[in-house]
């Protein structure tokens, strides 16, 4: 844990600068109309799930390069996300993967509770081999196979298990089942096979859970992939039945693909369920959110701002990213700040003016008015609200001056990189 | 029309060819268990219909460069796809385009008898401003003004209407609307506005007739377009009911998006109504069909042949094409008959053998399967059935022998080109 | 032109704020070390050509909507540019397309002075019939007849001769020429007729000029096209000589292209020659600079900015736009200003501390740092700089209040949309 | 390796019915002026090397699921590349990787003289970190360290060391190094450190050698990469000297791209080397070749045909895969055999025929000509210049036959898959 000394030091040289820009901005939105301390309560209010996989570095197909200080057990990388909301104040949450984070489910609690975190969504693992008797090579729910879909399903059900004992109320489902050639797998029977998978999933669901469909365009299957876009992510929610919902990884979709009007049209539907945030340039490249295409970021939040209140919405947002070339509590304190941020800017948008531009089809006005709020330098906001909260104003400084890493990579052992073989 | 004479003095020349041929390639098709008969008998049954608008030149927002003999009416252009039917024998039928097709019912369904051609879908246009009092600059069927909606949708009741005249059974709606820019429209209430247009339109649709949203990506709005993509046009009919379906055409995608795997998708949802054919490279590029991705188009009619006989699936085939650099006639005959190939094709692929490694997860030989039929040159069968049915067994250069172009081009007006202005 | 007491009048009232947040501005820059005068400096010292093309609304192959007031002739156009330039005061230029903006040279030359406007570089057409004796349909410089080449460089030879008497120094060639389909024509051929063609060109180019040449993926042609991608750019002004350079659009890239690395490569190569301002989402949607992606352009920019000082660097920036659904003029303002914006915060980048963090391969930093200067809102320094040089703080809203369009919609005839025929 | 035995009973089982496909296929070649034995002649003199990795089961940074009787030293590879050759007779020499493959040189030679190989160009690893003092983690040729730079430069000059004892010419040279996030790499200064660290490797190429440089859009970096398209290879292989040339993969561009036309270029440019042969849908997807798109094989194997005879010109042809969900050496031999077809195909084309369209710009004639190669299934010459070759008629088949996987299974030791943690 990083030691609230350090914390307290950091702020204390930067809180001067920031009362001053905290009420210089204040002023400046109340010229605008806007009440500052209105969005300072967005920003305290937003929280983000942090992926326990991410706070290991992550690797490509050629090569993994680890950092010092690898988290080598999921205690460890509750230590990681324990830094990350103590510095930030915008994750207590943590979402677990099974196998990877399997242990006593009475330790996971006790350690989290130490830490003051809880866990967000479950999320299963059928994508790579691991315990079972069944390879998932050609596949995981949708296998031809009977006994491979019974073992993943089996898995699901456990990792359900799991995480009733502590504390969560979802399970995340996404599968790479797919087809690397034409005519590989029949797609149509594919599918059924898949959604017939899903159905004995859904009725081990407990009454207040949540089952979270996730497509992807391709990865690792490199022709077709069963759960490729969200029309069918949302064919298999309908099919499931009310507690089936659809989520949008940002990184997940074909090039030029509006993903804003996907999450406009998710509402619609009323099968939205929540994000998996990071950011890309290529293909599902997992890089830190709102680095790449800030802008983007903010148009996805607009659509969650401006939907707020729409009966049955109830988002889990999670940061799903892999970091190889930055300390990952570095990355994902920047992550969730981002996320953050993007969705305190929403929070500033003149919707009344904004509704008006858009009934007269001023596209020009309308157009400007997402821009003067996503323009606006809302730090001082983000920065006051993680103070406030006993946060730092400036996460990442206090952290390297911290020394965790440092600390962590003196006790933790240290870890061989891959790559070879892969190409 | 296209003398007999001239047909008939083409095939004369190549038919001792194509006897043998087909001969050859029977025995070879018989050494597989297949019987050329049958595919000839899929040739002939083959049918896709022809946009009106196909038989004019086309052209982009730079320019457009007619050739001579443009057809100026709809009696021309119906004209010319009797030409089109009379030598490929695979094109039975018109799709029309209101406005630019109206005519007296009565005379229309005159001319296409005596063409020995009948009517398909009925297809509107709301994307450019025609004779109506409200503007389309801002949207049709989603517009945010009540009465320019109530325009568009009066317009598609037309066609209804006319349709009814003249034996169609079925409206396309595609419409431009979308946005350029980020907030100039609210996504969510443009959607309800454009599904309460179609609520309307649907009402007035005869007991027999069928409905077909038709999605695209983007163009003419580049940020934002009401029916994006697959999602929201099987949104869009399931909304409406039993008689709306989904119509894909082959252009209208993001980049690398699996087109094979969509017509699965819809299959399975019960929602696929038809296609519009072309090929493209970069955006809706509407070239010939075959002429870039000859494969990807097979891989579509694999998807069709395999589901045949699936209870409620009638799928309507059109060609949708703009022709910049070729003279239209011949750009929709290659094309009707490259389409024609590729079903032909997908109905020699041996599905038992397929299905065997599909369940074994042998991807190679499935794979290998597949190519084995589309390797397979099945000219002679299409040439053959043709020739059976009357028409030529080499169209494109029975057409140039026959001076059809030179003669409408001595009778029909020379048409200027355009550009300018549009950058 | 807009009356100097509506510009007073507008700006009265804004004045005072303006003033508060440059100051608050400027007391948060200097606590970074970054002087705000000099940002200013920057922002005055600006300037971005706008087309005279772009001062008419644009269309789609679909259809064009145009607005109330359209220029009919080039002194229409050049009054709406002296519009932009009084407002704005970064775009002292204009850019010339012939044949559209024939005129007589001393007529352009006196008007211009009178608007207090000059000219940039010229544009010639050869991807639209114009009215040459041999058409372009199948290209233009790169044409298999010698006879529609020698027209085509003939057309840019008078481009170059009337820019020389209106005082232009460069000529900007972009031609539509390629193919739509394999085979159409022999790549390799073709490209060597493009390059004798331009070879033919630089030798009448003024000692004093220079020759920019631009790539484009993709439209008008469908398939290939002949300057496709900054490699054959480069190939070509490789081949031409020194006075050649590579001129990039923003717009005319495949999906996912790195663009300022492309912009870090022609630095590279001694060939950047300047830009094309404007945005887009999926192809070349000539949207407004700075409005689907902000973060691009200020990437592109931070490569400008930190190659300043290289010998031989002299870049022509225009935009290119293509206004469909708004006002052009506003468009043309806003997007002078998102681009001003942009090279304005590219300028507020701290580049000591970045190039420590690259050499420390310190990626959250050095990601840090770029996202930083992006994000400081200079909205004040922008408004401040137009203050001071006669300008508008808000020229939108100016020009609204002004009734510019109003006016010249009384006194210019009504321009008909077009569309149809063309799908 | 596999007996002769059982190549000779397999090929027995289809040599009549061969031998009458092979005489109909002459006939009908015949008749349209084509020499069935020219084109066997052709089928005979191609070749392509075999990537020793790639006789391994491939993975994504998901997993890996190994197959049966995975090769476990470069002996094993050459073995398997044995089997390849043998049975298709199209793939006479192996590209070694190293450090990968690093063996005592005269043994190398030694098994592939056994084995009837010879060894085609070098492969060096600078993107794993393997037995190195530095890290690639943040590059390698262009790492900012002088240290890590010369580690990587020693490697390369290593691996053209071994390649001279093994009787390789080539070395080809691919690098990871780029930039994950925005700001990460100054853009120009690391292509700066790139260029000189091939020039220390280019004064290490014996005389006869020759030097590829090989581009890719991204992966393993996300937001750029140094070496990113054709346009800054053609940069390098300028800058180096004539040595240096530009090796094309077929997986390595942006979506859309038009790869036949950058053949073009390069042909134009004097710098094309050669060819990496894969097929992919979406990004590097590494799938056998001609399986996803296989128009676009034949259309780049139309520019290399239509090239041949150009001064200079000296192709080197490798495979270059990952193979997830088949047998490595099944895909191996489909891959080589498709890429033959492609080139025999594309020795089909009339190019009297075609060179007169084009000079016509008869645009559809043209394009159908290269479809009518296309077309024709030419198997049964792949199928005779292997059996005369002493190779199988059908590979895959008598592969299976023959019982080499399992054989080597039982000799190879199991491998256990990989995966977890990078996600």
């Amino acid at each position: 844990m990083i030691d609230q000394d350090v914390i307290a030091q950091s702020n204390e040289a930067l809180v001067g600068a920031l009362a001053q820009d905290y009420a210089s901005l204040g002023e400046r939105l109340a010229r605008r109309g806007v009440e500052i301390d209105a969005l300072k309560a967005r920003a305290r209010a937003f929280a983000v799930a942090v992926p326990s996989w991410g706070t290991g570095t992550g690797g490509t197909r050629f090569a993994r390069f680890p950092g010092a200080g690898e988290p080598t057990s999921i205690f460890d990388k509750l230590d990681d996300c324990g830094v990350i909301q103590s510095l930030t104040q915008a994750t207590p949450s943590v979402s677990l993967h099974i196998p990877w984070d399997k242990a006593e489910p009475a330790d996971l609690t006790a350690k989290a509770e130490e830490l003051g975190l809880r866990f967000d969504a479950m999320n299963s693992n059928t994508f790579s081999d691991t315990e079972g008797e069944y390879s998932y090579k050609f596949g995981s729910l949708s296998h031809t196979e009977a006994a491979t879909r019974a073992q993943a399903i089996e898995h699901n059900l456990e990792c359900i298990e799991i995480g009733q004992k502590i504390g969560s109320k979802a399970l995340t489902v996404w599968i790479g089942d797919g087809s690397n050639f034409p005519g590989q797998s029949h797609m149509g029977r594919q599918f059924e096979r898949y959604l017939g998978a899903m159905k004995e999933i859904y009725k081990g669901l407990p009454e207040d859970w949540r089952i979270f469909s996730e497509h992807k365009i391709y990865e690792p299957a490199f022709y077709s992939t069963v759960v490729q876009d969200w029309g069918t992510s949302l064919l298999t929610a309908q099919e499931l039945g009310e507690k089936a919902m659809c989520l949008v990884d940002l990184g997940h979709h074909a090039p030029n693909v509006n993903i804003e009007m996907i999450v406009s049209r998710l509402i619609h539907a009323g099968k939205l369920g929540g994000f998996h945030f990071n950011d890309s340039k290529y293909g599902d490249d997992d890089l830190d959110a709102g680095t790449i295409e800030p802008y983007r970021l903010f148009l996805v939040w607009n659509e969650l701002v401006d939907a707020e209140g729409t009966p049955g919405l109830d988002l889990a947002h999670m940061i799903d990213q892999s970091h190889n070339v930055t300390d990952p509590i570095e990355s994902l304190m920047i992550s969730a700040m981002e996320i953050q941020r993007a969705a305190v800017q929403a929070g500033l948008v003149d919707r009344v003016a904004l509704a008006g531009y858009q009934d007269e089809n001023d596209a020009l006005m309308a157009s400007a008015t997402l821009r003067a709020a996503f323009r606006t330098d809302i730090e001082p906001i983000l920065a006051m609200a993680r103070l406030e909260a006993g946060g730092a104003i400036d996460p990442v400084a206090t952290y390297r001056r911290s020394g965790y890493r440092a600390q962590v990579a003196a006790k933790r052992p240290a870890v061989r990189g891959g790559g070879g073989g892969i190409v």
